[in-house]
């Protein structure tokens, strides 16, 4: 789980909540009607914006907000060194049933082409066709949390209009100005907290994590293209620590002194 | 029909309708003269920023946003492996008879130009012609959306401002105050409920549409040259798969490795 | 004329006009104080950011926006295919008298350095320098137009906030709050229609006006290139065919084959 | 001077300041508090966002928008027609005495590099550091203006935000409740006036102007390196005719056919 | 430390202090619960938004806006020319004791990869990976501010609405209207205020300091690979100093003639 989207949510909600309450006003704050004229408004919107296919498509790519993220650049690397000091020895074949034990579908499909002999052009090729569909799928994803997060406030908008029309028609009715008004209010309220807690901010966590794991994608391509051109151990480790920050090198610039010790 | 365009429009609007009809305040909110100023406004500003050519054509692009996405890439791609497979072994004018099943005229016109034995860089210059003239016609039907999602709030505030105007003129009668507001606000209201339940959204829609259809029809384009490259049916097939999104493609995979048995 | 930039205007201008006098208000909303502080600061201000010459420039860009787009780009296809007939027959020299009948200045120019024997790539860098003026200048209109629709609305709420301060002073005399409000708003009325029914949609046609010239004259480009390659009538057509929507395409693909008998 | 910047301000101050005075409320709009909240928060806003050097070297950027633009592109065309004759005639060497009438620093020093016999590929990076610096140097000026065009209408918002929960704290005084709203929105009307009539044209004028400078130093560079190829008097003319308007060129082509006469 | 940040922050704040104060309404403008909204609803939309990793690593990047920036390229170029001379007059290997005396570690590690004998390649790409990350790790810095900026007046507009809506609730009570409203406000100000005097501008300076960093590192780059080619230290400096802006360049000048008398 990723701990700071859900202390996020979860934490900016209570602290909303708790003023309410500590008001003593929770009762006017929860209005169905409010509710549907919000939410119902901004799915029906995403509804058109977007094709079926990828609204419910969506619910995958959200779960990378909630989901710790695993990818150790590093392990990554130490792999490829140990893979490519088999391969000098024992020849490409060899690390055909190390294969197995890589978690990455994406590396391993990628070095199962090189065992198999493929050209280098072609893996690079359909290696970047798969990286550039998860870029696709992952903006896709961010667009529509983007949506959310601007037709939520306009719905919003749209219900305040809809009370304040109400209320001023009977504004002969001076005891119920202030309560009407409230009511129209509330809509606004639940779509400007929506927008600016959870549908931009998860947005803005997609595009982060999309991100990293692009960066992780871009040196597995190039941690697969080394072994196939049978590189030294020691060059691919320092070709790839470019790709990881300074501050996690270092670490492992001890390490790529020895490879072979790991 | 795109069940996502209709559903969402209807259920946006019907939601809204529920809600005020259900406040018993329908008949305040259908007011003619407010639904001519917003709409009369907005269709008055796009005839003087598109040209009038522009502005009827969008009728036959924003049909895209309500029709069923039929294009199926991988029937293409099974389609091109079968050609190139006749072209191999029967010469590529044995493909002749087969172009007219092909329903997409950009893939027919492309083949043929490949019979007639064009150049190849004459057929990818005027197939890519083509293409870009596809990609600014929607492009374009695009902008006139965008700008009626814009306009149209634009006048919804300018009716607004006409009714205060007018009703602060006659502020000495009190009693019309509320109604007068009321009927102010109701133009707001059209503006901001075209533009997210309707223009917005649409616009959005044909983009995603759009995007759909120049990714097949750049498949194409490839296709068409590798045919005429005389390409092996195996290596067209990978290569066009990189097209497509790595779920739709492992289906294919194993048809692939037998192409010829299809 | 462009009817649609006239009737957009006219129409939009009519309808608010007939709602406001069939609300029986039309002496309040013509307010001459209002008027001098929405259209003298909106003008102050575009004096101050554009060169004094490109504002007085832009009239004539404007004209643009209102006359009828004449360009018709098969006819001029057409006249390069004949030119390059008559080329190939009777040497290039032979077109000379032929130039003076071409209403486009730009081909014309083009041509005679072609006559005139200069070098492909110096008659190239002329007309694309000549047309990266046309840009420019097309671009500097519409900033013009972008920026009178930015500044006029800015100076309406200044007005209405003018309005507001001498009339919350004086506060004490409560009859006459509204007609202060009503006249205070009138300001932000007068620049919310400036921009959205002038000037902002002004600057839309311009845009779209422009991408139409310049993608005429880089097919004027082209097809001068053309002749002074002396390349074959057919090939100059089809080349030339491309910078033309398809549909205006198919009309001229007849002729293309028998470019002679016209 | 820039005559049309000058203007625009006086004018459009003149006018806003007649509209008040005509009013007989100049009194309440000369507000010195809420002049201070504006102005400094404003002030204190672009010394945080910008280092303190630039926001010194600002006052040097900004006479550019007040004084006249004095650059001739058609004079600096001649005098590179005419150093070009005399190299030809006498020699690179020859020029030297002739650099000291040159009134552009820029253009002098590459000359002097020419004369030299500085390579001119050192010459070419040279001149084009010098002109990113200044086209940095104008951007940092336009975006300070920019930001000045920002943050002043948000400070205007925060004092009207401090003067209305001042004014309602004290609600129980009815009588000032209108004195303490027109105070409160004072600072709205300084920050919106400071950035739509001062800040944000000035920032549009600094950009108009660097666009020419640019264009200008440009033809310089161009101008410099066809002297040290020692390329022939009328190409040269003809070269640098294409950074000039068209307009312009037309008077000049009559020349460029007898540099020598002049 | 940077005076210009910190002046800008306390004189801004003092401002609206003073103001606050001089109007004997301090207390009102102290407002707990308020303040626990808009920061703490803030803070939970910034941590959805980024990994926690790099809302704790801004921290150390904002320190950067607030210290002063020490770094003097004209400094850095006198290093590069003087170690040049040393290389050329006593190999390469004789450079390795002044390494120690470096300041800054990009710098030094790009020369100890010299003195060790790395190709100039690979010495590129694993200096500009370092530069890469740099600015990326600049860039999150600066994005995390200008999200605080966007987000705080968001979650001051949501506590102004709880605060209005539970404040007409309660209309009945006409005497406390104006407090509710006032304390309504509150939280609009608290979020306009950080958002436009500390949270944007501070996101501007690190946008400024970092192009400063990056100007500077990149002259490194091309200083280590010009030692590294063993060019001649005149060309060293005269190279270096295109990357400086002309103003220094000048002063640089006469030491660039005689750089051993230093």
């Amino acid at each position: 789980m990723d701990l700071a989207t859900i202390l996020g949510i979860l934490s900016g909600l209570g602290l909303i909540m708790y003023t309410i309450v500590s008001g003593g006003n929770l009762d006017i704050f929860i209005h169905l009607p409010s509710f549907m004229v919000v939410g119902g408004g901004t799915m029906a919107a995403i509804l058109v914006n977007f094709p079926l296919k990828e609204v419910i498509g969506v619910i995958g790519v959200v779960r990378k907000a909630f989901t710790k993220d695993e990818t150790r650049a590093l392990d990554i690397i130490d792999i490829f060194v140990s893979l490519s000091i088999k391969a000098r020895r024992e020849g490409i074949l060899a690390i055909d049933k190390e294969l197995r034990k890589i978690d990455s579908d994406f590396m391993r499909i990628g070095l199962e082409m090189t065992v198999d002999g493929t050209e280098p052009e072609t893996i690079r090729n359909a290696m970047e066709a798969e990286l550039n569909y998860l870029i696709e799928r992952h903006k896709k994803g961010q667009q529509i949390f983007l949506s959310l997060g601007t037709y939520s406030p306009a719905f919003g908008m749209i219900g305040t209009l809809m009370g304040l029309i109400a209320m001023l028609k009977t504004l002969d009715d001076p005891t119920s100005i202030g309560e009407g008004m409230a009511i129209a209010l509330i809509t606004t309220f639940y779509g400007a907290l929506a927008s600016n807690l959870i549908f931009l901010p998860i947005a803005g966590k997609l595009k982060n994590r999309s991100d990293q794991e692009v960066a992780v994608k871009e040196m597995i391509i190039e941690g697969v293209l080394s072994i196939q051109y049978g590189e030294h151990p020691k060059n691919i480790n320092r070709k790839l620590l470019n790709f990881v920050s300074p501050k996690l090198r270092i670490n492992n610039e001890a390490n790529a002194e020895n490879p072979k010790k790991k």
